[in-house]
């Protein structure tokens, strides 16, 4: 395959890099080599060429962090903090899927949207019901986005009959990875426990074990003051959040990573572990405003190397778009800049970019930039309608990233292959 | 005229108000009656009904701050603070319409995307340049949209051509208001001096002194630390930013109000004389986070009983959708509450509809509402790409609060005209 348009990426610096009407071959779902159009080959220029002229063209993004079952009430019940929002509206709703009708119903509308969104890869909370999870994952692996799914886990401080006991979760989870085993190529399997005030020690010792070296982990860190505060009462022998996720052993090194949302409340020693253990933090900012959060020391993890992604969670988050999501990463670094520490420098529109992209990319592989060697995750972008008089093709994504909800998807390829939007 | 469908709106005690199946009766653009399904009188059945059915039925929205020849380069230029964005971006770009070839390329693209848009009034800065202003007043007059648009004055401490003398800018003005008489029936001339900085004690006072009792006036009000410790620098005599325009006579007693924007740093002092005054405080909570101002004390505006509507101030705000900064008013209320005072409670979905709306529709009559006696004002909303099998209106509502970028807009009357959309 190739490809032809006006690429926009980060490079290896995090710059904005431009390289107008440029050639992509495409070869067996990698960049092999990219042309401009003084260096194709003329054998090349014979084939068959995807030319997409004056669109936009960037690389597919990257969603660290999502509940499906909680799309059904996105952009509902915004007037609550955390510990709140979550026993009023979202394990009410969680409890749900139990029933495989109401999944049957719910998730391809899900599935659908973030198969037209601009997200390619993800990182997504199923509930703890294993067989709505296989569901899910199901539908996902069709659509040729590729994701990470867990099944949740939580043994206990939940509602209702959104609970397992700490041997039915585990087993479930074992039967659940079993289940996946060979079944799936887009669709990976992701250890989930919900969070520390969810899940008993021995049920988190035991998901650690289960990880060994094989899984990757996603969790929640730090995202409210009642929670921090709660977690620090459930684990007295800890020290800190991220700590008590740590001595649990669901850190532990394994082929794929760990990613941990929110981090709005990780302190200095907090920073040192996640830095440790090569965390990713999955930085929801719309979620972080909507649920009354606060504001995450982004500025802080970059400086320190930390790995930082940004995530909708929908649907504490409202928007699938994560260039939404990278728009509020920048506004809210900018009154983090103004109201809580002055040498933490707003963030640039580069760096929101590179965290929906370059920066993310790597927990799935050579993702998230047009290099050679990289998977072939590509959108296509219809700016038109943004596109009054401005020609520089700098500032047409510039004004892109501000206004995406007013532009339209023309393309969408994962890993070379073609996404079929509706 | 006869509208019917599902009625949302603000009753007169902030209430979010759903009347389903019902009929507006609209006689001279007025709503003269309105009938439930049960009480609408059988003559009337058989009249000709706009019955949009299941579709959302809300009033036109109203932006009480926007600069249209800054509408060019929305989107851009979100890396600077106030007065360094005016003299990098704005300045410069303003400057261009002195040419009315440019402005005859440029406004054509803003009003069109003002009518296509959820807003039905709007008071709007334009430039300084007479000629500029009459073309675009003359092109959304057009339009059917009913808008304040103001010529502004600028006598010092701009850059390059966009300045005027002090003689150049009074007569300027007048000459101005003279052409607008009689010649319009949507719009209405404001006086717009652009802030303090940019007029000189002798232009500000004899802004005022045309103002007397006939025209409204609107302007820029303690946005940014820099901008007010300046204006104090400027303004020896005056005690605050809000007195320097009230000690120079531009707050008299008019037929039509004052409206300042942004007011991100009145203190209780300024608080007290913003209601003594009457003044409307056009809230611009996307652009505040964009030129990285801080957060503007709404509760505490609300609770003095000041006035408070809603601005997309564009270019400093990127969206003209005044819902994104209805939400963005809900956010950053939640992180004022976090951060700054914990006495000043978030804002709820129906205060930012409000402002949106009622609160802000008196500024220009009997407006934004669905009440009898009310100018009529209706947006025909599509939301059915959010429609996910919530079937009750509330929730539809607070959804398409949230999420209405995703939905399309069916039909738009302003004062019962009914609005050409393309």
């Amino acid at each position: 395959m190739i490809v032809k348009g006006n690429l926009i990426d980060c490079d290896k610096n995090g710059t904005i890099r431009i390289r107008e009407n440029t050639y992509l071959i495409v070869e067996s779902g990698i960049i092999s080599k990219i042309y401009s159009e003084d260096e194709i080959p003329n054998s090349l220029k014979n084939e068959k060429i995807e030319d997409y002229k004056n669109a936009l063209i960037i690389p597919g993004l990257i969603d660290m962090h999502l509940h499906a079952p909680q799309f059904s009430f996105r952009g509902l019940g915004m007037d609550m903090e955390l510990l709140d929002w979550l026993n009023t509206y979202t394990f009410p709703e969680e409890t749900k899927y139990k029933n495989m009708d109401y999944a049957k119903k719910a998730y391809p509308k899900f599935v659908k949207a973030l198969t037209n969104s601009f997200t390619t890869r993800a990182v997504i909370f199923s509930t703890l019901h294993k067989e709505a999870t296989v569901l899910l994952m199901d539908m996902l692996e069709k659509t040729g986005l590729k994701c990470f799914v867990g099944k949740v886990n939580m043994d206990r401080n939940s509602s209702g009959e959104l609970i397992e006991t700490t041997s039915e979760s585990i087993d479930a989870t074992r039967e659940w990875l079993n289940t996946c085993k060979n079944r799936y190529k887009n669709t990976k399997p992701i250890i989930t426990p919900r969070f520390i005030p969810s899940c008993s020690d021995e049920l988190m010792k035991e998901l650690g074990e289960i990880r060994g070296d094989t899984y990757g982990l996603q969790s929640h860190l730090s995202e409210n003051p009642k929670e921090v505060e709660w977690v620090r009462d459930l684990c007295p022998d800890s020290d800190g959040y991220l700590d008590a996720y740590d001595k649990r052993g669901c850190l532990n090194k394994s082929d794929i990573g760990t990613v941990m949302a929110h981090c709005v409340y990780s302190d200095e020693k907090e920073m040192e572990l996640l830095k440790k253990r090569d965390v990713y933090v999955a930085h929801c900012p719309q979620s972080n405003i909507c649920l009354s959060s606060g504001i995450a020391p982004i500025r802080k993890f970059l400086d320190r190397g930390i790995k930082v992604g940004l995530g909708s969670d929908i649907a504490a988050g409202y928007s699938l778009n994560i260039l939404n999501q990278a728009v509020e990463a920048i506004g809210l670094s900018k009154l983090y800049w103004r109201y809580i520490d002055s040498n933490s420098k707003p963030l640039e529109l580069a760096e929101a970019f590179a965290m929906a992209t370059r920066n993310s990319g790597p927990y799935f592989g050579n993702i998230g930039a047009f290099e050679e060697g990289f998977e072939a995750d590509i959108l296509v972008i219809d700016d038109e309608a943004l596109n009054d008089g401005v020609d520089d093709i700098r500032k047409r994504f510039e004004r892109f990233l501000y206004l995406s909800d007013e532009c339209s998807l023309i393309s969408k390829y994962v890993a070379g292959e073609k996404i079929i939007i509706s």
